[in-house]
C-alpha cells in the first residue's frame, strides 16, 4: 500500500510553500503567437498545443504543488488530443508535479471501474481525478477502490462554481438542507471508511467546492472536516485569495485553489503586456502562489 | 440546418420496427475465445476489442436501429482505446446505425464546448451524447448549442437505473418534490426551446431514465412529454419489456430501449449454449427487439 494520497498532497505543497494548482486548458486561438502557424488542421493545431504545455509545466513546476489538465481540451482533438493528455499527465510527473486529471467522469459497476482503469490505475496515470456524483455510491466507490491502494485520490463535484450550479446543487430539502449539503454528507461519509484517511487526518476522497460561493464553502468545510477542498473560480471566474480562505482548515490545509487561464494565458493579459509569454507565466504563478499562500497565513 | 435528430431517430425506429439500442460496452475477458489471445498485453486486447466491435456492429445493423459504444471501456486502454471507440463511432454510422456516445461528460462553458467539439461536432461524430446535468444550464446549453443545429442530439442523466442513484437523486424536496423531477422540469424547459423541438413533436434534448423505476418513469413522461427516453436497466439489469413500457408515450414513441451484457455476451449465456456467437448475438439483439416491440404494441 503507497503513502496516502492526501498525505501525498500536503507534502508536496508544504514542500512548495503554496496549496496552488494551475489548471492546463490550452485552446489553440490563445498559443502565444511562436507556437501558432496558418493555416493549421487539427493535427498541426494539437501539436502545438502539446508543445506548449510541456514548456509550460517547465516553467511552473518550480512553483507550484500540482497541475490540473483539463480533458476537455486534449478531446476536443480526438484520439490524437487524448495522447497528448496522457503525455502531459506523465510528464507533469516526471517534474515532480501532483496531477488532478479534470476528467468529471462518472458511471457505476463494471463501466466506472474501466474509467478508473484508464484514468487513475497506471503508474504514470494521474495522482487523482475529479469525478461527478449524481450516481451516487455506486458511481463513486469503484474510483476510490482503484485510487486508495495507490496512493492515489479523487474529488467529487459538491458545489461547482458556475452561476448555474445553483440551478441543480441549491434543489432544497425537505428539512431545509440544499442537495450540495446533502452530497457533502454523502462524500464525508465514504471519505471517512477504513483506509482511506491519511495521517495527516485527511482523506484521499475529496470535494470540489467553487471559490465562488465563500459562505457555503464555510458551511461545506464544517459538514466534510477530512476532505480536501479542490477550489476553482480563483481569478478569471472573479473569486479572490480571500474567498478561497473559507475553504481552508484553521491551520491553513486542507485545500487547494486552482486558476488555470489567469496563469497559463498571462500574456494576454494587460498588466503583462511587453513580456514575453514563459515569462509571463512565471510572474503569474509566483503571483497566485503568493497571493494564496498570504490569504491563508493571515 | 439539418433534420431534428429526434425525427431522424423516430425515422431510423420506424424502419427496423423496433425502438431499441445495442450497447456496446465490450470487456477483453468476455471476448468469444476466438479473439482471446494468451498472453496478451494491453495492445493486443484493444486490437481484439476493435476487431469484435466491428464484427458486432454488422450482426446487429440490419435488426436494431441504435448502438451505444460506452466511452469507459475504450477509454480504459488509453488513447489507443479511445481511436478505436471513434473507429467504432465511425463505421456504426457507416452501417446506418444512429450512434449514441455514452459518454457522460459534464463541465461549463468553453470547457463544456470543446467536448462538444470532440464528441459532436465532425460529421462523423456520434449521433448524439450522454451528459451529466449536475452543473446546471452552463453545463448542458454547449453540448445543445452544437448538437441542434446539425441535427444531433443529447441525453441528460435525469434518473439512472442503479440502486445508489436514489442516495442523490431521490433527495426530498420542500414541496415534496424529488431531485429527478426538479432535473426533469429543467430538461423540458431547456429541450422546449426554439430550434430543438422536430416535426414529431420531441425535442433533440432527450433524458436518461432507468427501466428498473418504472412508476418514477411513469410521473417522469409526464413532466417531459418532448423528451426521447432512453432507457438502460432492461435485461442484465433486471428489468423487464412490460417495465420499459412507461417510458413511451400512449402511441409507443418517445423512447428507445438499450441491452448491453444480454445482447453483446449473449453466448455467454445458459439459453444460447453451443450456439455460434455471432448467431447468438443475432439471435439475442432478434429476441431483444421483438420483447420491446411487442411490449410497446400491446
Amino acid at each position: 500500500v503507497s503513502e496516502n494520497f492526501a498525505d501525498r498532497l500536503h507534502a508536496a505543497i508544504e514542500q512548495k510553500g503554496s496549496p496552488v494548482c494551475v489548471g492546463v486548458d490550452p485552446t489553440y486561438d490563445r498559443l502565444p503567437a511562436p507556437f501558432r502557424l496558418e493555416p493549421a488542421g487539427k493535427s498541426e493545431k494539437i501539436d502545438a498545443i502539446e508543445r506548449y504545455c510541456l514548456e509550460l509545466l517547465d516553467i511552473v513546476a518550480p512553483i507550484v504543488p500540482a497541475v490540473k489538465p483539463q480533458s476537455a481540451y486534449f478531446e476536443a482533438y480526438g484520439s490524437a488530443g487524448v495522447r497528448t493528455y496522457f503525455k502531459v499527465v506523465r510528464e507533469a510527473r516526471r517534474l515532480g508535479l501532483m496531477v488532478i486529471g479534470d476528467v468529471k467522469r462518472n458511471d457505476i459497476g463494471s463501466t466506472a471501474e474501466a474509467y478508473a482503469a484508464g484514468h487513475l490505475a497506471e503508474t504514470d496515470s494521474a495522482d487523482a481525478v475529479t469525478i461527478n456524483g449524481y450516481l451516487g455510491s455506486d458511481g463513486i466507490d469503484p474510483f476510490v477502490k482503484t485510487a486508495a491502494p495507490t496512493g492515489k485520490g479523487v474529488f467529487v463535484l459538491v458545489r461547482t462554481s458556475n452561476p448555474s450550479g445553483a440551478q441543480v446543487q441549491d434543489f432544497a430539502g425537505a428539512d431545509g438542507k440544499k442537495l450540495y449539503e446533502h452530497v457533502a454528507e454523502r462524500v464525508a461519509e465514504m471519505g471517512a471508511k477504513a483506509g482511506l484517511v491519511g495521517r495527516c487526518g485527511m482523506s484521499c476522497v475529496g470535494a470540489v467546492v467553487g471559490a465562488t460561493w465563500p459562505a457555503e464553502a464555510k458551511r461545506l468545510r464544517e459538514i466534510m472536516p477530512q476532505q480536501i477542498f479542490l477550489v476553482p473560480g480563483y481569478g478569471a471566474q472573479g473569486a479572490t485569495a480571500a474567498d478561497c480562505k473559507a475553504s481552508f482548515r484553521k491551520d491553513g490545509t486542507g485545500a487547494i485553489v486552482n486558476a488555470s487561464r489567469s496563469v497559463i494565458f498571462a500574456y494576454t493579459q494587460k498588466e503583462y503586456t511587453g513580456m514575453d509569454w514563459k515569462h509571463a507565466v512565471e510572474t503569474a504563478a509566483k503571483a497566485f502562489a503568493k497571493d494564496i499562500a498570504d490569504a491563508v497565513k493571515g
